[in-house]
């Protein structure tokens, strides 16, 4: 159940099994559904996710009931909503397990202990942090300066998995792009 | 001189004069004239930048010489090639300070070292970091959801000083619409 999550802490730092037990123990395990809500928008978020096993898809809905797609956290990855799980404030976005996924759950109050359990966990979220800092700079510039082929490029080198794995109303939601123009894309690539 | 990094510094964490004094001597002036450049693309960003007066601009420039604004730092926030700087690698973006300005320069070296000569600066930097994040984050929902006039409201509420003191082709490229909208929008709101 853990596996991951360990091999997650031992890329960044050396960590005990006694440390790697007690930071593990205030995670809990939620499996679910395709496309199952984790958190809907208006509500303040309240965990951050470790993806175990699927995807979790993070993304906007305006009033129209349209679907914006801002990020797609993988296997090994942490996610959230951001901006609402560290302001506590109600959250723009809502969070979805886009394929049946197992999710390891932190809440925001163990969130905050985890610096007095495991000190060295301060550099393991700073450096994730600075990581997904800079992904979301390069998302930035992919939508003010790629067109859709180079955006699709972008994925195709990060993530091949996922273009597999997803719908296509989700890959190219997130690429910004239409299903036609995903699946000629594909089809050339 | 540090009247601006001493504010923003004590705005986060409790700090002795002394401590100040040995924090800011890390730091060099460089005062820059209108538009010069301070990073080109392809080269490695050696430097963060603290924003005594003026703004700086990080852009990106395709093969045709177009230009897209990525992000634009005001007087008392820290800014750089962040993925660059980070890493140490080549930038994809450029650095340019788009009015006179007054820069107090931290090496990369120099950065490494803040945490053992004022440990809490950690928290200073992680807290800086959650929000340049946040930043990030809805700036790529501004991108996916948001149209002209929206985007514009946004960066009146945020910074609406900055709409005034820079040139309109700046800020229409930031928000990602022609000057002749941006000139609209001016009149209407």
């Amino acid at each position: 159940m853990f596996d991951q999550l360990k091999a997650y802490l031992g890329k960044h730092i050396d960590i005990t099994e006694e440390e790697l037990a007690v930071f593990c123990s205030r995670f809990r395990l939620k499996t679910t559904k395709r496309n199952e809500i984790l958190l809907e928008g208006g509500s303040v978020c309240r965990n951050i996710h470790f993806v175990n096993k699927g995807c979790l898809r993070i993304y906007l809905v305006d009033e129209h009931a349209r679907e914006s797609t801002r990020f797609l956290v993988p296997e090994g990855r942490f996610g959230t909503a951001f901006p609402s799980f560290i302001l506590q404030e109600p959250s723009k976005a809502w969070i979805q397990s886009i394929e049946p996924s197992e999710i390891l759950l932190l809440s925001y109050e163990a969130f905050k202990e985890l610096p007095l359990i495991l000190p060295r966990w301060e550099q393991v979220y700073r450096m994730n942090l600075e990581r997904d800092y800079i992904d979301a700079i390069n998302r930035i510039e992919s939508l003010i300066t790629m067109d859709a082929k180079e955006r699709y490029a972008l994925l195709m080198a990060s993530n091949p998995a996922l273009i597999q794995r997803l719908p296509s109303k989700i890959i190219a939601d997130y690429l910004g792009i239409s299903q036609e123009t995903l699946s000629r894309l594909k089809s050339k690539i």
